[in-house]
């Protein structure tokens, strides 16, 4: 039994997996941020989509007012989409490009332009930031996965 | 080769490796039921939205009636997508959570509680019950996950 | 030090894993080629959503009038939408499946016929073929996954 638990710190313990522990923490936990900016931008705009959600506010017309989209909690939300589109892959080929055996110095690289890129387009689209810096942003974190997706196949492959 | 597939083995042998395999595996069996929901409540309303899904109505007119949008349909979709912003996440940093040596009875309070949580706020949305049910049980998931991704950064931490 | 690495080049090394590693990277792959797609018909049917996006358009009313939806642009949204819900499913099943020590063919089976599934399902989703072939190979890749999720349950079931 402890032999068992031996082998899986070991796991933890290696230096690019702990760096890959490290990185798609942050930048779930970002993603997971987006809930709340979501979340405020309903309350301060007073723009809610669940009836059971303007309750508080009064029954019938009074509430119903309150049933709206507003262009902020679109914009959020939207963010938080992008996040999953993007944080989604980086997760699963980012997991296994760690367990590819790639140098250390390349893995940190990795992780940290990914994470810089998606910290740079969540501030680029809630602000916003003149284009192409939302664009330009995204594209970064979208060319390091494909580039640890790479290193997984040319590591990996087994059709 | 026999050596190989016992070390892989050994992984889903441990107890805190399992209860992640379990309640990961539950949580996203919740969250394909949506799909079936969903679909459900695209058919039973007749409430599409590809013109090829309502081809077996008719041609023209008589078809294009049914491409409109329904309140179930809808809510049925946003807990789709709330499961997909919460699960996405417990995936990732409860995996790494499990390989980070948590206490068995710790992780299965964690794993538990987010499966709960999760199940009630499935719930809340479709039934629907009353503010705060659906507000709490998603705080609750939350939390749960921020416990673990301050473990798991407490254990891994490597910038 | 080397002996860590070692065994974590062991995970990459067994075949089943290399196999899900493989499938993993080349379905994300093709979730991520959603998004070209969308900004593809984004840009070739000017329709956009944020209003910095269309400011190379020129100011006022010249350039709102590219803020629109278009039906391709929310076809190929609806298609990544999907490939969200169905393809984490798979990473995280896929990969419990992967460690609980599947027979190789068998492993290979479920995910050659999961990739083939999701791929059908884009052209489907995006030419669009007529139904039932989306709601068909939207089945079939569902299907693999509970059987993966059936097998993960059996050998790590611990509540």
């Amino acid at each position: 039994k402890s032999g068992e638990m031996a082998k899986l710190t070991q796991l933890i313990e290696n230096e690019v997996f702990r760096a890959y522990a490290t990185y798609a923490t942050i930048v779930l936990g970002k993603m997971m941020l987006m809930s709340l900016v979501t979340a405020y931008f309903r309350i301060t705009r007073k723009a809610f989509v669940n009836p059971e959600d303007t309750a508080s506010f009064g029954k019938g017309e009074s509430a119903k007012k309150y049933l709206r989209t507003d262009p902020d909690v679109e914009r959020a939300r939207r963010g938080h989409l992008n996040d999953l589109e993007n944080i989604v892959p980086f997760l699963g080929i980012g997991l296994l490009y760690a367990l590819s055996s790639p140098d250390l110095y390349t893995a940190l690289l990795h992780f940290r332009i990914f994470a810089g890129a998606r910290i740079t387009h969540t501030f680029a689209y809630l602000i916003p930031l003149p284009q192409p810096s939302r664009g330009l942003s995204w594209a970064v974190g979208y060319a390091v996965t494909i580039s640890m997706a790479y290193k997984v196949l040319k590591t990996a492959l087994y059709l």
